[in-house]
């Protein structure tokens, strides 16, 4: 005979690895996304970094990053080092019942957990793509996902002090999103803009993406992914409220992005007189950004209004950006932080238990730590290695020079 | 301790989602075929197409689609205008039990319904690429996904006249595939060919695809997808019964594209000479079609040999086609229409409670129906705005037209 | 009301279905891999061989493998000869209860199996690529998939002699993975290296393959598939320790591609003073099949060791290899077979109930049967309709004599 809290616990932990699984799915998304938007010459090198910058968060993430987390006591700063992940539940602790009773796997956890990492760090790398060193991004990722990103994991759902605050972020629009972002700006600024990118007297040269194909299957996977992303951060699955809440999150979700698609686009037409493709994916992506958050409490019409205006922001901050000259390739700033700031800002429009002033605390926080201690990172291993190709390699491309090999050496590239 | 009906919704709910999310990935799968599948410089342009569309059906699904397609009466020709999705189900609701108490969650309903409204509308950008403008594609994509496709849905799923008249269609082989090619081939006599397919004296120009892994890897994704498209139309999972019928769907499915495969292929093989990938994916995607109809009751040989008819018919209807002059770039009409009618009517021969009279009723009535209302929606845009792009813009790729960009802008790519 | 048993059926059936359908992601993965690995002129006869190989391998092993493999009595050499897949499970037979009441489908667990076999297939396509004929290839496929395959699967996971000696090989490392890689190796010594790989006086000519992003994304693409191929071989999930044991297979399991990856590219950096994309992509696959034999027993910790070991292998093999004049263009010999020879011989390291001279037996009889009968079938083949293409089919590539058509037909690709 089947014990009923087995089963359930079977099936939120099956929950919590499907989830998972489709967040890992985001990794290929990222990685295609990017290779379709930069350009021939560099897309090797950027198919390296996203493929590695996923293993080194899988395992820094496992040896540091998860104790760091979540081990510490609630309320604090600073997190109580810690390294590898705890013990798995056992059965007689899940059939011993009550309110603390183990309702899922701890490994499934974890799993879960890990591929959030690994999201946060695939942000940074198209920011800094077609100029940046593969090793000196790799010495970064190691940072970021075994110390930056857990610290501020530790202070908002590790249970420290921005949570005890009352700051509100479901999926992490903040935690995950906006600190990938803050952690990219500083690479950025760090780095400088790609050559040929700016020129005198304000001029901006647009340097196209290579392979549309690739950046829309990215998007796509995005989308998919994003399903595990928000529906999986229920945290719950098997009781009807729960249930329905994870059916809100997801039709929540796909409304965003589609709300995201269509704003961008149509703002795009207008503006730009052309439907640009990779406006309506960075809407897309945008839309699924300021959703995150809160998934949950609006209306699927409202998700779709709030992704709407990530779509309109993520256009605008494009634009903004290039004036002030800051070099984002592919428009992870804009899609990540700008409307990441936006969606944890919106949660308050719908959901009581959120007050705008902890989700401005949260913002501020968050974007202070990442971006600083980014910054200083990465002035450390510019002083150590250098950050930046050199303007030869920049020029023939950093596939050939870091990876030595080509993304497509059959083909006949014009070299821009 | 866990209430064992709120497990069971919690399942259910859970498997609607996932089979959702497996649908949505069909959205990538057909931006994929149908990049793969046109010229590079029409690509940039079908990709906007198809995720526009999928963000043009999910908005316009949830603000009348979907409660036109279910909230009306039973037995009628049109359905009540409805607005927005309903109420979710509550857990008292659930807890009373009772034939009529719900299992699922109404949200997780709607978020599988509207990832197969998009389905349908994404047969109909394939044919009509290449030469139609993206906007009036964007104005007929919000009538079929608001009207056309609802109100023929609520004949059959939604308990309309033709679910009253014994018509059988398990995912949809007449309702959303066969509907999809019918729109698409109003869209197709509407547009005329493509400049350069046909010529004189019955002359027939094939135009190569430019890119084919990708559209190998889009019928990959479909073939996935449609484990969750078959699947979850089985409406229920958490019994034996229940659970073993989902299992022999997915093995149907999986025997009939493979069916579609083996077939396409040898009949390419001894009919052109050669071993013709596009036909073994068209294939696929036919014997995917044919099976969708009635995923259930025949065995995994009768399945793979009706996918295996399918994959027959696809290959004769893409070579007929061609011979009436109506060009359909990627064989949308062929592989979703014929092989969707022979599905339709393959049912009788393994189900004894579906008819050969009310399959074909089933059929001419959804054909009429979207047909007829495609083509004056078709005509009606073609009066306002104009279908076709300019011949120049149809020349030079309508990218650049369209979408102010390129999909492969480094490449050096000969223009066909 | 519910009965828990149904549910408990219900869940453990979609869970097989679930990874199942991950399982057949895996042959898009191969697909892309392959055509990436490959030069431009020969990717459209990959993809065909790819597409069909996947339909070939479900229709010949449910018409005979599947029955080979599972229902002969245990313990012995000779399978008996059996058609087509069984009966399905009653709702009687599950509620009776009791030790060997059904628990899941019959109908899912065919499922989970048929996407097996087409994975072992899958891996000989790639290790034979641009040379050899598309139907001396499918015919081998057929005989692969309906009998050398399913005796050694009888042997093993069937009850026969290896499983009664005590071998050890939870989800495949030497079933699955090294019997794909024997296949491919016998078809590779009856084929011979491609034109121009290697020279006079030892010299070796690297021959890149044509599209990177593709590679890339089929690696991702096995990675996520890997989690059902993996998680489903636990083949129960509804009871706690199930359940833990699910999640655990798939933390290691991702730990183990992430070492891989690590190491690979660590190895790659040092000895060949480059950051090979190709090494890191083969070092993904071979952690995850060096930790395929036990996903179990190890420690997160210890699944990163094996599958950096597993990084490490793949490398020395590809360059072995090479001096062995064995031609794989895409390293499947090295990724799956020494990958998956050191995921077995590594089970009694973690795992106190396997025994080092049972891996070694399973090894040995695996290797010297899929060897020895593959090359008995490639040699007939050779015989028969010969294996190789003519060299001028070989220079001009695959594509247009087989398929009679190109991948790329607009692109101006060198001629390499």
């Amino acid at each position: 005979m089947v014990d009923i809290s087995e089963l359930s616990y079977a099936l939120d932990t099956f929950y919590f690895l499907i989830c998972g699984a489709l967040v890992m799915w985001m990794a290929a998304g990222f990685a295609m996304l990017e290779a379709g938007l930069v350009r021939a010459k560099n897309t090797a090198e950027i198919l390296t970094k996203n493929i590695v910058l996923f293993a080194v968060a899988c395992t820094m993430y496992l040896l540091v990053g998860y104790a760091l987390m979540y081990s510490s006591d609630a309320g604090g700063f600073i997190p109580n080092l810690g390294f590898l992940i705890g013990a798995e539940n056992s059965v007689d602790a899940v059939l011993a019942g009550g309110e603390d009773a183990p309702y899922y796997s701890a490994r499934a956890d974890f799993f879960f957990q890990v591929v959030f990492v690994a999201t946060a760090m695939s942000i940074v790398s198209g920011a800094v793509a077609e100029r940046m060193k593969l090793w000196a991004f790799l010495a970064f990722a190691v940072v970021m996902t075994a110390v930056i990103y857990p610290v501020s994991g530790y202070w908002t759902w590790g249970g420290g002090w921005l949570s005890e605050a009352g700051f509100s972020d479901y999926a992490g629009s903040g935690i995950v999103h906006m600190a990938g972002a803050a952690a990219a700006l500083a690479g950025v600024l760090v780095l400088g803009p790609r050559k040929g990118k700016y020129g005198k007297n304000g001029a901006i040269y647009a340097i196209p993406g290579a392979n549309m194909p690739l950046a829309t299957l990215g998007t796509f996977v995005l989308w998919l992914g994003w399903f595990g992303f928000n529906g999986g951060s229920e945290l719950k699955l098997s009781d009807v409220s729960s249930a329905n809440n994870m059916a809100q999150v997801l039709v929540n979700t796909n409304a965003a992005a589609a709300g995201g698609v269509i704003a961008a686009l149509i703002l795009a037409k207008i503006w730009f007189r052309k439907a640009d493709l990779t406006m309506a994916l960075n809407g897309a992506i945008a839309g699924l950004v300021s959703i995150t958050a809160d998934p949950l409490s609006s209306t699927a019409l409202g998700a779709t209004l709030i992704g709407a205006v990530g779509g309109v922001l993520v256009v605008v901050a494009i634009v903004v950006l290039d004036k002030l000259r800051l070099d984002d390739p592919v428009g992870a700033i804009s899609a990540h932080g700008v409307a990441g700031i936006w969606g944890v800002l919106a949660v308050p429009l719908n959901n009581a238990d959120a007050t705008f002033g902890a989700q401005m605390l949260g913002i501020i926080g968050i974007f202070a730590w990442v971006f600083t201690a980014s910054l200083v990172v990465w002035l450390i291993i510019k002083a150590i290695m250098g950050v930046r190709v050199s303007e030869e390699e920049e020029y023939e491309g950093v596939d050939l020079a870091e990876c030595g090999l080509e993304a497509y050496p059959e083909f006949n590239v014009a070299k821009k």
